[in-house]
């Protein structure tokens, strides 16, 4: 059977390695696996979150309420938008897919940094237009005005504010100098995955939801419960926007996104701001330990503003066998061999997971 | 903003109307309110899967096995296929958009029956293909080959096994011999969301997954975890085809479409076929007294293979009246007007519900 063409050039996501696939494949215990390679929270989700499932567990027959009517209120209130600016997702990852479907097509082109999240590429793939890189691996905006202006092709643009996988983190200030260069018919997306973190290190670095989509009509505002929120598994996101893009999103998402238990757990997640700091808090005091590991072995690290830190190497040294060996001793971590780059990028973990990956590293 | 011109021609799906929002706009007790409007399981889901997504509700943080290996290989063993023939999706609807955009776009047309699921048109105008649709509401294989044969562009078939919204099922001898007509190229989808129903009811409306999805390359069998296995919530549903196809498939599939809970979820309610099975017993006894209620009251039904039944009305009456006249007393059923059709659908629920049901329905 013949495909669309597009498929052609398609190539799949590298997802961090399940616990599951290193006890079934290597043979470890469970319980001597330590997973720092999908950026989760190593604390969990908040307590009240855990409860509300298991009361919500009886109304898994039940399909969601797909207005989203309370989830949407909570967002807007905490960013002090209209409900109709808000559009739930499948993980911030379906709205990136939605805004591509949106926007982007086979006469189009789509830019972003050299490294960054992978998901823009493959989806934008998947509309069939054409996908620019800056040439620095982290963000540049003097390379993205530079490329956007050769460009007029461009609809669509990227930010990763902090970027994954790099932890590096653009300044708000210059972010609005480069807002006020673009076209408004073209779509900003500014992934906010990891702002909860960016926000707390340094505030010069904190998107202000509300003035930004309320002062650029092209921007559309990324948001999610997996990192700091400690809800990755329950796939809920959420973009936020002026009403025209929202609507047009609408038009594309598929009804009953996510599930029933997700909407209760985001809801419920986003009333715990407390739990939510905590784990902030407790992420950047563990960041500074390998912050001076790094600094102690000698390893090049990227200051970060995430909940996770990059290790690059040199020539003399292979990140896909550093990962490899780390696996084998029942430790996850991200190897960077897929986005091009010979680094490894380890998600902050609790104190003792930390000690483990420092002892196991120091040891091989 | 502009975007592109395919979102000009693209409607919303009418949802049923869920609990929250009757409460909501109505003031109605929520224990006052019967939902028999999206072909929920009314005695929800397995007490085995209830305990296992509180147990599992810690692990909320965690992404799922994205390799969905016990998942994949438990619907392997039930279908006696491999799990490379098998893909999961946020429901079976995500299939149904997957395989549209692997394989329909503007220069190509989807067949399918006049009234049937919504949403094969809904991702199918996404693509900018061209909907046809045969003369009669319910499925005549006769029609479709009819405008098969007349219209070479079509790519796309979509047969639904048993119909919803009408709840009448197709002999699967019928579609063996339609199968033999249909070039290779053209992708046949065969939407089973129901079948567990059929299967039940009559032997010959009961599709063999292995043996048709063998014979025939070109053909994609849809299942759900939404309807019999009462997880409409948990967002989870297959697709089972030839490699080719799911290979296809998985370059477009976002990763961690499902929730680790939904996994999991879908994972225990294979287990246990005894529950399943109680349900769509019970759902045929009390499906009866819905039939008899229809003669009783001389309302026109559909005779159905599924979880529901339809109502269809002559010109002095009107759904969508009637459906506003249950709402007000607290009862959400599904006006068929959106489908165009003056009539409603009916989810069989539990046999109290059904006879508040029928109680209301007389009195007004």
């Amino acid at each position: 059977m013949t495909f669309n063409k597009v498929l052609d050039d398609l190539k799949l996501y590298e997802a961090g390695k399940p616990i599951e696939l290193v006890v079934r494949e290597y043979g470890i215990d469970e319980k001597d696996i330590i997973k720092l390679a999908s950026n989760e929270n190593p604390y969990g989700c908040s307590p009240r979150v855990i409860e509300a499932i298991q009361q919500e567990a009886k109304k898994a027959n039940l399909y969601p309420d797909d207005s989203m009517y309370e989830l949407k209120e909570g967002l807007a209130s905490q960013y002090k938008v209209n409900s109709s600016n808000i559009i739930i997702g499948v993980g911030s990852d379906e709205i990136i897919s939605l805004a591509l479907h949106a926007k982007a097509n086979k006469d189009s082109a789509i830019l972003m940094a050299k490294t960054t999240f992978a998901m823009y590429e493959i989806y934008g793939r998947q509309t069939g237009a054409q996908i620019l890189k800056t040439p620095s691996d982290s963000h540049n905006l003097e390379e993205f005005l530079e490329m956007y202006k050769k460009n007029p092709q461009i609809s669509v643009i990227f930010l990763c504010i902090p970027n994954n996988p790099l932890g590096e983190c653009l300044e708000i200030a210059q972010v609005y100098k480069f807002l006020d260069q673009i076209d408004k018919d073209t779509l900003v997306i500014i992934d906010g995955a990891y702002q909860e973190f960016a926000a707390y290190k340094d505030k010069s670095k904190a998107v202000d939801v509300q003035e930004m989509t309320q002062k650029y009509e092209n921007l559309l505002y990324l948001g999610t419960f997996s990192k700091a929120y400690g809800l990755g598994g329950m796939r809920c996101g959420y973009g936020i926007a002026n009403e025209k893009i929202i609507k047009s999103l609408y038009k594309l998402r598929p009804p009953f996104n996510i599930t029933t238990l997700s909407l209760k757990a985001a809801i419920v997640a986003l009333k715990d701001e407390q739990f939510v700091q905590k784990c902030i808090k407790e992420n950047f005091e563990q960041m500074q330990r390998y912050e001076e590991f790094a600094r102690e072995n000698a390893l090049e690290f990227i200051p970060s503003y995430t909940n996770f830190i990059t290790f690059k190497y040199d020539a003399t040294k292979n990140s896909s066998k550093i990962a490899q060996k780390l696996l084998k001793k029942g430790i996850i971590i991200r190897d960077l061999a897929s986005y091009g780059m010979n680094a490894i990028r380890i998600t902050i973990g609790m104190p003792e997971q930390n000690s483990k990956f420092f002892r196991i590293y120091k040891s091989m």
